[in-house]
């Protein structure tokens, strides 16, 4: 069998403005979490669960990024949430530009912590530094425990790995033993979770990691 | 709330080379089908089970493109089918030069009807002319029944629609008349199957229509 190299780079600087939009938030005291997955892999389900867990705790708003619709918005402002949609109009990722003019939006609502929820896409979101403090990727059961093998640079790229719908493993051919070996190998300081935001479990051990970190 | 629009164009025209390559494949006889999803929808799953049940009507290959490993050609040729792995090395979807590349190194293998598993993507591998004369794209059930208004092109460029994993339906809130009527109006010629690799559900109609596009 042969395999053929396709070489063709598509990285891009924008780490400045990564680092000019760290350092605004940091100035006002918020912590940004970039949420990078496949589509259908349950960011914006996530979201609502940490949201309504952390009410009272900590004062949380939602960027939520997509190439058309603003269907997600819409369902964390019923749901009580306070977001903002970015329309990307075409492009597959965030960049620290576009989250900059999302911020600009939001600045004048009082929040801790910004989840961004990036386009539904395992590669070229992990490309760019968005300016967040803390990349999050979220992959689901049903996606798959071949996934680190396939799109490495997400799960190098990510400090906190949260694996959701785990209430459906009995009914995929999931093997969390090949899956953990193959994520630490690729980063072994990411901290992996098993979730479920439809029974709660697991929720409670992310949530503290959460708190954990908009304290430090 | 507000909706904000990031305007930038990312298009970039292959479509003389798609052309060239369409031609080319048109003169051998060869149709190649282009197949398109989110990392996870079962993309392999599905290509293994079509070769395993066209074996003796139509001579297939498969070229399977990964940004890294070849995970997925090695399954192929493990289960009798002949495949070439291409690397796009970080590029987030195939186009018409690529492909060709691709092709060229199968050439000497006849085939009558060759796979081309794109880069597991449902956003850029849609904007470009692979230089394929079927798109198909393939999405699975656990992603969810709001992906074509999250992720419009991929529907509108597709000709073949295949929903995986219909076996998981009772696991999962998957609205069909609510997905369909979303599928429909963004294209109404697309020819859409309900499929499971794992229990042969609805193979048998997705296969007939392969037969029936390969023969025309």
């Amino acid at each position: 069998m042969k395999t053929i190299e396709l070489k063709k780079s598509i990285t891009e600087d924008n780490d400045a403005d990564a680092r000019a939009l760290r350092g605004e938030l940091d100035s006002l005291g918020i912590t940004l979490i970039n949420l990078m997955s496949s589509p259908g892999a349950g960011k914006t389900t996530l979201v609502l669960k940490l949201i309504e867990d952390l009410k009272g705790k900590i004062a949380c708003s939602v960027m939520e990024a997509d190439i058309a619709s603003d269907v997600d918005a819409v369902k964390i402002e019923k749901a009580g949430g306070r977001a903002i949609q970015v329309h990307t109009d075409g492009m597959c990722h965030m960049d620290a530009l576009m989250t900059k003019k999302g911020f600009e939006e939001m600045k004048d609502t009082f929040s801790k912590l910004i989840f961004l929820e990036n386009v539904g896409n395992l590669i070229c979101p992990a490309e760019y530094d968005t300016g967040a403090h803390i990349n999050m990727m979220v992959l689901s059961i049903p996606e798959g425990d071949d996934k680190p093998l396939k799109y490495p640079l997400m799960f190098s790229k990510s400090d906190i790995l949260a694996v959701t719908k785990i209430d459906t493993i009995p009914y995929f051919d999931f093997d969390k033993a090949a899956f953990e070996k193959a994520v630490y190998a690729l980063n072994p300081d990411i901290k992996l979770f098993y979730v479920s935001a439809k029974t709660g479990e697991g929720m409670k051990e992310l949530e503290e990691c959460l708190i954990k970190t908009v304290g430090d």
